[in-house]
């Protein structure tokens, strides 16, 4: 017998009691019972988001909410600059394409961060910006982006709204909408908050929204008027995945118990701890500026084809690869939505025993100590 | 304690042992458990519509469907004739609107189906319609269109695509998608499927296929090209609403091993049941082609305003009103997917509660016995 531990940034694990709260007998969305947890959920999102705007939940997953911000706010023609260091970010491209945009594809190296003066290169190139797409937690290379930073420059740079792929980011790193000045922000249900994936949600400023009403609807499913007229009422203009929200209610919960906050600082502290681990077992890490929701290191050099699968075969611990050029060099463990401490020792232990299989050399025993001392808050 | 009773045409019941499957750890989208179940699942899904054509999954409302066929199948200025006979159907002509389509909206009348010469004489008038929206079983009116005879009058008589809204007739319904030439087959979870809400369905005939590789994409989360590339590979485009999936598979294998034609039969015979049941007690039905997935029938005189919170409240038993002219003036009861007769004498026997609460005058017993004999198979 081996527990399934599942190390992906999406789905990512559902809290027990979350699992049996959505096994209960389904009830009607049109419904006082479910416009009351609506009521509540609708709450508690704009907490988690740090807005005073709507949250809106779509049935759908990210790259759905995506598609609703892009074909409510934009028309065919308008230039969208899109940050591009990553497999995520490549798709809002491709995204703004289909809409007919004129889009300007900044590509930023996998495992980096655009830098300040590179935004500011761009957007003075391109004053008739009507976007710019960043993501903060680029979850195909475990990149983090300074959006608080380039917000603020796109703001005093142009008037190109800031839009936000916070899809491994909500819950992981501070994310403050309305303070930041974020115009767009959008997130999965897969990821930080707990459930499984089925759900999408996205905010808007108050600007964005002024732009929205001054457009006809590009797309039907998606036009999130429909979805802020339903807002109101705490519904949805179609039907929901109801029992996703029911899962939704308690996973929310947990986190304003815990305090977003805290949260923060949770992935923040587990995501050193696994990074010290990992190079106290000499694999690197990659790329320079580490998202706290997924890590990205070096396969061992003797296990770059076996590493992995041994790790779910041997270990049941399912961790992913890299993608495109990354495939076969990294691999990714990712400590996003319900993980604790002791979360990160065993999967540091699976990863030594594994170690050990395939070769690698290095000191057994030492990830589990380097992460140890950082979560005693020693180092 | 009363028992919460489901009687509405989407969330219905879901079956306990899928409830509890759903409940399981949630497992990762692109590994081979994910794929096996896949594979499994679009056999069984090409079973129920009856067709040879692959049947996309996608994350989202039946209305996502619908908006997925005609985005990736029309262009802007095509002409779409809308059969619009209920509030669903009124839908399709919207979202034809919105993809600036030409929509000629034939409005037929609540409750009734279009026949045969107004359908011939519209077909006549437009010769260059591009396709011909029919819905099979209106959830607002409980109205059934016999899809079989006017798919082959509009073959017959143009070249236009036969589009059928399966949302709540897939599984209650007979069906034959290839044999009956349909073009498009659209159908929602969280209905005849029997599990809960989150995914919706999608087939379309070679020469739909054929118009949809012809075209420039209209939308990127709904593109039905890319969700059939990832069919091939018993995936989806993006990341889908796993849990909903792993309950998909036990409840469409409950279905084969009843039988896809045993399955529209119990529904035929139940929706016959409940029929004889409300007109034993002074129930009047509602419009002239009665569906076998929800009920239609008209509310107590002396209880227009209280009787279906009356039975929500003092018998458990949820069914629903009408919508805009039919609000306050009849009531629906379905019993679309997880129903057997035990259900319909345990409706009937509450209504019958109810209505003697109300003040109704009928004999007491009369509508279970009609039942019965209905599924005696005396009547």
């Amino acid at each position: 017998m081996r527990k399934p531990r599942l190390f992906t940034p999406g789905p990512t694990p559902i809290p027990e009691h979350v699992m049996l709260r959505m096994a209960e007998p389904i009830i009607h969305h049109r419904h006082a019972e479910f416009v009351a947890l609506m009521g509540r959920i609708n709450a508690n999102l704009q907490t988690l988001f740090c807005t005073k705007q709507p949250v809106l939940s779509l049935t759908a997953s990210g790259t759905g909410a995506a598609e609703a911000a892009i074909s409510t706010l934009f028309q065919a023609g308008e230039k969208g600059i899109n940050i591009n260091n990553g497999k995520f970010a490549e798709r809002w491209g491709k995204m703004m394409k289909v809409y007919s945009m004129n889009v300007v594809d900044v590509s930023v190296e996998w495992g980096s961060a655009i830098n300040e003066e590179q935004l500011v290169a761009v957007l003075k190139e391109h004053p008739d910006a009507a976007c710019v797409w960043l993501v903060h937690s680029e979850t195909s290379t475990g990149t983090y982006t300074d959006i608080r930073t380039m917000a603020r420059l796109i703001r005093d740079n142009s008037n190109a709204l800031v839009c936000i792929d916070g899809i491994t980011s909500i819950g992981a790193h501070e994310c403050r909408m309305d303070e930041w000045g974020l115009d767009v922000v959008i997130t999965g249900s897969q990821k930080g908050l707990m459930i499984p994936p089925g759900l999408a949600f996205v905010a808007l400023s108050e600007r964005a929204w002024e732009r929205a009403d001054a457009h006809k609807p590009r797309n039907f499913y998606f036009d999130l008027r429909k979805a802020r007229e339903a807002w109101q009422e705490n519904s949805t203009p179609w039907t929901p995945a109801v029992t996703l929200f029911i899962g939704l209610e308690p996973a929310l919960e947990m986190m304003m118990q815990e305090g977003v906050e805290n949260v923060w600082k949770r992935h923040a502290l587990l995501s050193r701890g696994l990074r010290a681990g990992l190079q106290a077992v000499n694999l690197p890490l990659f790329g320079s500026s580490p998202s706290h929701a997924v890590t990205v290191a070096y396969l061992p050099e003797k296990g770059r084809k076996d590493f992995i699968k041994l790790l779910k075969n041997d270990f049941g611990v399912t961790v992913i690869g890299g993608q495109d050029a990354l495939k076969d060099v990294v691999f990714r463990t990712s400590h996003l939505g319900y993980y604790d401490e002791a979360d990160m020792l065993a999967v540091l232990g699976s990863i030594e025993y594994a170690l050990q299989k395939v070769g690698h050399e290095f000191e057994a025993g030492r990830s589990v100590y380097a992460a140890q001392r950082v979560f005693m808050g020693v180092e």
